[in-house]
């Protein structure tokens, strides 16, 4: 009888391949089984589920060792994923891992996060699919923080024991050591004072994105930002169908 | 006592400010209320929520009369709502709205789209917000048998009878006549054959994004894609957060 392969998993990002929370968190997948990556080429912040539709994509092999191979891609993190699925990856993944994000997607932060355009990606395989993000947002970030939370949850999808109708938003605070691992909700809110003005020297004005979160119930405990803050990571369940099937008997009544 | 102003629709897209679908849309929205356009100046076709990060934006007005102002902003969709509401628009919007897309937006397709962008944008400000898609691929489409749907959406949210607990996908497909409207979920499916592979003259690889969708579960009526190819337009309410809530209580045991 043949030997059991080993699983294989799937790791992409937004931070672009060279990012430190890339080789963090495909180092550990390396342990429990072959990874294979897949990520941009330039970083790709806030790229939410965005495909490149104008101009063509290439892929370039840049590393290739027995269970490990890396690829980087000049598109969007989900590029990365459905390019890799469609034409590179040796068999269909039985994990998707995506992360580690150098900052949060914690919030409504996860509808523009590539991190998390990348896991949706995966869920739609119907295989445990995760994004991780960590809150620490300097140019070298140590990950070790992270690594317990990143163990169980691959563990958990190992073991067959995370429910593949969703897919996970992991959020990590920055810290010596999480307290804990809390299953929430995204803290609703609104970004405000999004723009930073400025005037360039020919008098035109020009924009850069900026913001601050405000959530419309800080106190909540049933929220990640309220866990997020007090030193815990924080699982929110995603689907990646934004179908509102509650509202679906109201409206029929109103249209 | 002050005569009541007129409701302030904005209106947004993904096909850039020159779209035929735009156009449409804000000619039918200004014989409701004063409309404020701002559209990508570039074609921004499958740009999701995606925000761009790494560059500055400009806006330039290039329409404005009484009632009608329209800027375009070399961004994504997202970016120009968020810059239009963060430093363009004379008030808060009261309706949004967004489109004519060219081309559906059905099935798993909201989650790669940039009037979907637009839509969940709006629907952060707690007024009625609505995106709009037709199934028509061509050059020039005549986008007349929308005209019912976006007027009833429109009249619906004046009227304060859309719940904006939810915002609206709304797909119309190419006919002379639409037969009704359906309110349904998003068809679940898989993208397959995502991509052409082609040989530059240099004898490297490179790859086009393409792909069809087919769904899990083409006979169900219960679902957008079934009721289009019927002659229907379709109604899905959408959230922007994208939280299981009812996986909360299972995955908490689990982790």
């Amino acid at each position: 009888m043949a030997e059991r392969q080993r699983p294989l998993i799937f790791v992409g990002n937004d931070d672009g391949y060279q990012a430190g929370g890339l080789k963090y968190l495909s180092d550990i997948a390396r342990q429990y089984g072959d990874v294979f990556v897949a990520a941009p080429t330039l970083h790709q912040s806030g790229k939410s589920s965005a495909l490149t539709v104008e101009t063509p994509l290439r892929a370039k092999l840049v590393a290739e060792e027995a269970g490990f191979a890396m690829y980087h891609v000049n598109g969007t993190p989900v590029d990365c994923i459905k390019l890799a699925l469609n034409y590179l990856v040796p068999r269909q993944p039985d994990i998707v891992l995506s992360g580690i994000n150098h900052g949060y997607n914690s919030g409504n932060s996860a509808i523009y996060s590539g991190t998390m355009g990348v896991t949706f990606e995966g869920s739609f395989l119907g295989v445990p699919s995760i994004g991780f993000s960590y809150g620490d947002y300097g140019a070298e970030p140590n990950f070790s923080p992270c690594e317990p939370v990143v163990r169980r949850m691959i563990e958990l999808a190992i073991a067959g024991k995370l429910p593949t109708d969703v897919c996970y938003n992991v959020n990590i605070p920055k810290c010596d050591k999480v307290n804990g691992t809390k299953v929430v909700a995204a803290a609703p809110g609104r970004w405000t004072e999004e723009y930073d003005r400025r005037t360039d020297p020919h008098g035109r004005a020009y924009y850069w994105l900026t913001g601050r979160y405000v959530p419309s119930d800080p106190d909540n405990e049933n929220q990640d930002l309220y866990w997020l803050q007090r030193g815990y990571a924080t699982v929110v369940p995603c689907r990646a169908d934004q179908t509102a099937r509650d509202f679906i008997p109201a409206i029929s009544g109103i249209i």
